[in-house]
């Protein structure tokens, strides 16, 4: 593993300085490639697939797992689009003057060597893969082992995409074996890795939080709230929150809790409960929530913290704004909030005093997502504010540094 | 521990939407308060060190643990500089419009609660504390226990200057105890603290690198070079080479690595071993060094990599540019390197090659310091690209949320 993560770190060093227009051309390149070796990778799919039947993996799972030429397609398109986002590197941030006359600049560069662990999804190795060799940097990339043979092939024809432009191909590497061993010496390599990106769930985020000297971008959970204030207006909040809990429950930035303003329990609490109950969702409510809506479950403490990724929704009724947003610092998890609401004021201090990655006004918790806040597409989405908070995109893989231009300056 | 970290989270949760005028104003009082109360500080630093005396401290660490009416009055000045900084909480640092009408913002926010751990230095205590507060963050602050006494009364200021302002003391909190089994107990308690920033030698940082499941803004240490080009101007590189060995050779920015293009060794070399040597520098020298200056000690492979903090330096005579640069990926920190040079495309070269955190032309490695690069103060200067590279201002200490301004807008 050192040495693997060693052969990063000098791919790194080549990748980080070449051309903006060579490290897009690679994914171009890429893109190709997945067209014209399609079957290649969907040979060594069905393999994985088999293999992963056999051990009698779970459907969601297999279907996770699996490509298809329709996927194949969208696997090249989102490189495409990666090779046609802006160039992060080399943007000259700031730039000012000293009143010694030396002139700072703050310039961003690519990050190093990143370190990608993922379950057995193959459409990241295309994607993360994709963003770290676009802001400069070297990936090493540990997709599930279910997954091994096809992300083999998908690093292939990454890599022919590099050498087709001159760049060193262990600017992405696949781990090679299925040795769970392995991560736990990744993760020590502190000198040779310099960020790693757990994408999965919260076990697999924890174990690498506790065994990792490398700093880790987290995402844990989005546990996310919709607050309806009493000044809200009824259709958006009808609309945000169907869109917030049901276009797709399974997903990370899906509304989990429901607030509501007391003011309000009368009229809009019937009337969003219905509205949820008749899309199949099961409420688990405050004791006020129940008797406004008699076939509401009665929530326990533990629906609070919750993050169901399925179609059950806790409601909880709040006497103010201020107890919506402590019961947001309780039980949160700082992933997205949004407030419905059309008095300004109120907007302005859920704006302020929620430190949430994503805070919304009068808009669906769905919106937190690197293609709809414009990035382009993202590694994953940051709850802890180090380093890189909400979507983590192209600059989320890159760093700043300083450039000093003196004439022969020295401290006195 | 937890007890402490969770008043911390609450303190942070209440600071970070205090008012920049109440948060300076606390530092202001707390200025004031260090004149009122210096006599109280003094008598409990006059116990520190008598301690520290009869335990057999060594003469260098008593001094950086002394206090006197002079250190009190920087003390006071730091205090006072830091709360005259630009507010950094609220900053709209990016505003655009999406297709489907969405506004998104991105604004600073502090980060929440930081754990700052040093040693026994009672000045950390006050500015270090001061930049957490100014940026809206509560600090937790674990400084060495040969100046538990100072500390506990420095804080104790902190803390009234907060109370005076109406916020919550507890954005300020030292350790109480001298129990070394308490940091470890802090530093898994990464839902209640957001950042740690240990500040002092190798082995401390290592230390909590190894242990934290927080994330760690990491100084390792400081290996900074000074390239001489061959298209090097002599004052420059002399007056350069000087200041960056000799002005305070016991900081993380001064020079270690002197490397010289083979083109300078007839001329320059020897006049800058002469220079150096006159000041007392001992040079450790490769083989063609050792030649020019017959004077040098014959560097090992164990020079390289050193971090002498001392009137000590390691001189090398490379070929290219190209050399240079591979030396200092191999051998450097990441820290600070300058080049000498009169030629352009030498210095956009260096400047876009070595990606350490600060990387200057024609100037001394000893403008890598906050103050030096305008950020005011720094609570310590990142080696490592995460989340802050170079020195930590109170920038360094916030993060970016975004906000998203709606009108009903829902994902299709």
């Amino acid at each position: 593993m050192r040495e693997l993560a060693g052969r990063a770190r000098r791919a790194g060093h080549a990748i980080s300085r070449a051309r903006g227009e060579a490290r897009a051309g690679a994914l171009e390149h890429a893109a190709e490639g997945l067209g014209r070796e399609g079957a290649a990778v969907l040979a060594a799919n069905a393999l994985d697939l088999e293999a992963a039947r056999a051990a009698g993996l779970a459907p969601a799972l297999l279907d996770r797992l699996a490509l298809d030429p329709a996927r194949m397609a969208a696997m090249a398109r989102s490189l495409r689009e990666v090779a046609a986002l802006a160039d992060p590197v080399g943007e000259v941030v700031r730039e000012y003057r000293r009143p010694n006359g030396l002139v700072v600049r703050r310039v961003r560069i690519p990050l190093g060597v990143v370190l990608i662990i993922y379950e057995a999804r193959p459409g990241v190795t295309a994607e993360a893969g994709a963003l770290c060799l676009r802001s400069g940097n070297a990936a090493i990339l540990r997709g599930g082992s279910e997954a091994a043979r096809t992300n083999r092939e998908l690093a292939r024809v990454l890599r022919e995409g590099l050498r087709s432009e001159g760049l060193p191909e262990d600017a992405v590497q696949t781990i090679p074996t299925t040795d769970r061993s392995a991560l736990d010496h990744l993760l020590v390599l502190d000198t040779l890795i310099d960020l790693v990106v757990p994408r999965g769930g919260e076990s697999l985020v924890r174990t690498v939080v506790e065994r990792s000297r490398i700093p880790v971008v987290k995402h844990y959970k989005g546990v996310c709230h919709v607050y309806v204030d009493r000044a809200a207006d009824p259709d958006k909040a009808e609309r945000i929150a169907v869109n917030a809990k049901v276009q797709r429950p399974g997903v990370c930035n899906a509304m989990e809790t429901l607030l509501v303003h007391r003011g309000r329990t009368a009229d809009l609490l019937p009337r969003l409960g219905e509205a949820l109950r008749e899309r199949g969702v099961e409420v688990r409510g405050c004791p006020e929530t129940v008797r406004r809506l008699p076939w509401a479950v009665p929530a326990t403490e533990a629906d609070w913290p919750a993050e169901y990724l399925d179609l059950i929704l806790a409601v909880r009724v709040v006497g103010s704004l201020e107890e919506a947003v402590d019961h947001i610092q309780t039980y949160g998890s700082r992933h997205t909030e949004a407030i419905v609401t059309e008095d300004p004021a109120a907007a302005r201090e859920f704006l302020d005093r929620v430190h949430s990655s994503v805070v919304l006004v009068n808009a669906s918790t769905r919106f937190n997502d690197g293609g709809e806040l414009g990035l382009g597409a993202e590694v994953g989405i940051s709850t802890s504010p180090i380093h890189c908070f909400g979507p983590m995109g192209l600059e989320g893989l890159t760093a700043l540094k300083y450039q000093v231009l003196g004439d022969g300056q020295v401290r006195e």
